[in-house]
């Protein structure tokens, strides 16, 4: 079997450090494995695998020989140095919101849309957490009866915004039960015991970026821009997993145990639904999981056409880090790197 | 003024503090002032106004000379002696569940439909905190527009489920920040940084008892079956006040600085929405305020007329405690007593 020289740009991160986990996991087929950083953590050392890599400070030469380039660092680090990786021959996969609406660049989750990944120039962008999950749960319900419509209101972790914010939710936590004063540095606002409907920066139509997201993500990914998605993001005090509240409107009529169906031999989905017993989807028992778990699925009361369902999975692991390592499975597999 | 005789029962939980409270910061017209319980709380000794009351067991002959009798304990107890208090010649505000749908019970929110409490043949009920909340938002929005449809997410605190709940969200949390394993006893999952999408029993259509409050309840409030309502109520680990992200569609088109304006001059509503500069309601800024909070009003990008908005309030507070002590001021001052 053949090996791949992979490099992970923001191999320190929450990200990072979960696609080093995944591939190891996966027993990705590993050549050499460069850690890179553009920041502070440069220097660090990273277990992998029983053995210890060193952290190093990504150069323009950083990218000689390498298959695969995994970015989750930010949005500029993937600006400047994605092109500089594609340029030496390396297939970059973007985690960030840097590419993802470029044209060029096809917005991939190998469950719902392997194809576009064929049509990529050099870099291949995985979609926002939140979007990912819905779509996973949703494409099966859209190849079969057609959604026309998405309203969907999310319960995000707070690991989607880095290691700083789980730290923050923690301190929080600890000094309201002490009954001191709290502190903030990354939330606006206290973020323990509370709920902020404030994920990204707002547009001037009302909508947070991390809304948008989901609205042009989704209709690229199921390369239909008549799809009318109405999103409201929200931050809840959890540390993993992020659940949303999803209504479709679908055009042929699905019920709700038919619909179950579909979602019980779909790719990547699993069906818990006894609420009866207790039993649906939780972000605490969906941490550390790689699927995308549905529950909750019960007909609209009033909307013929109608669905709801509570979709939740682990926002670093389908919703960033192993969606990115299928996707170079998917490269791999099919034969798509650059050389 | 004339001066009223006012029995609690269920003086010694949450609501029922609260109704204290409340009764006290708007200077009540109080006469005799007789606080119940139907449970072990009897003999509790409770702060009043510098007074100290004692709560007193319920019995046939605690409602003799009561005016208005306040029921927030069990939906059994209002059940067994709401109508011993009506016999009694005393007319009941009622928190529980247990006479909401009676068509000889009004179902009121002073500030969305005060005519209905004129009908009441002894008992006037008032809503599920969630649905309070709700119609208290969409009723001027609802006069202006006519809403058909509504699609809600509710993000609900654990001080609705009862004061045991309180103490449950702090010891899970403290088990958690100290790596303990997480001890349950209230609800049927751990809340501290979880969400869990089952509030109240489970119907065989896959909605909660939560979830059919807050569609007959709105129904009935706004006295249209035809409103199409899809909810999802949902758990929270937050102390005090429910959040709702709703989006409503409407029969006549109202653009977001309509609805604005409408909702500024609408009783018992303040507008907290300036989202860029990280306005918008939230329960930590909610909490022991008695009116509700709207932000987050933004137009649907797909739905020509469609609105997205985001509700807040104090549960304990206008979502049970003020509305009830509202209705009373509405019987005094309609002299709608029964005596």
């Amino acid at each position: 079997m053949s090996r791949y020289n992979v490099a992970v740009v923001g191999a320190a991160g929450l990200v990072g450090t979960q696609i080093l986990k995944v591939m190891a996991e996966r027993r990705f087929p590993l050549g050499e494995l460069c850690l890179l950083a553009t920041t502070r953590s440069a220097g660090r050392r990273i277990p992998f695998n029983g053995r210890e890599l060193v952290v190093q400070e990504t150069t323009v030469n950083s990218f000689d020989d390498i298959d695969i380039a995994f970015f989750c660092a930010s949005k500029s680090a993937s600006r400047e140095l994605a092109p500089v990786a594609v340029s030496k021959g390396a297939v970059v996969i973007d985690k960030s919101n840097a590419f993802r609406m470029d044209p060029d660049v096809p917005l991939a989750v190998p469950e719902v849309n392997p194809r576009a990944i064929a049509r990529h120039k050099g870099i291949v962008a995985s979609p926002n957490c939140s979007t990912i999950q819905m779509v996973v749960a949703l494409k099966p319900l859209h190849d079969a009866a057609r959604i026309k419509r998405i309203v969907v209101s999310t319960y995000q972790a707070v690991s989607g915004t880095g290691r700083d914010a789980l730290v923050e939710l923690e301190d929080q936590s600890k000094e309201v039960l002490e009954g001191k004063e709290v502190t903030r540095s990354v939330y606006p606002h206290q973020i323990a015991f509370n709920v902020i409907p404030h994920i990204d920066a707002f547009d001037i139509n009302g909508y947070s970026g991390e809304e948008m997201k989901m609205v042009r993500e989704t209709q690229k990914i199921f390369e239909d821009e008549s799809i009318s998605i109405s999103p409201t993001t929200v931050r809840v005090p959890v540390y993993m997993g992020h659940a949303e509240s999803i209504m479709i409107e679908t055009e042929k009529k699905l019920s709700a145990e038919a619909a179950r169906d579909i979602l019980r031999d779909a790719p990547g989905v699993v069906v818990v639904d006894d609420p009866g017993n207790g039993e649906y989807p939780m972000p605490i028992d969906c941490a550390g999981r790689d699927e995308v778990f549905v529950g909750r699925v019960r007909e609209d009361l009033f909307c013929e056409k109608g669905l709801l369902l509570w979709v939740v999975a682990d926002n670093l692991r389908k919703g960033a880090a192993t969606n990115a390592v299928q996707i170079a499975e998917y490269l791999i597999q099919n034969d798509l790197l650059a050389r």
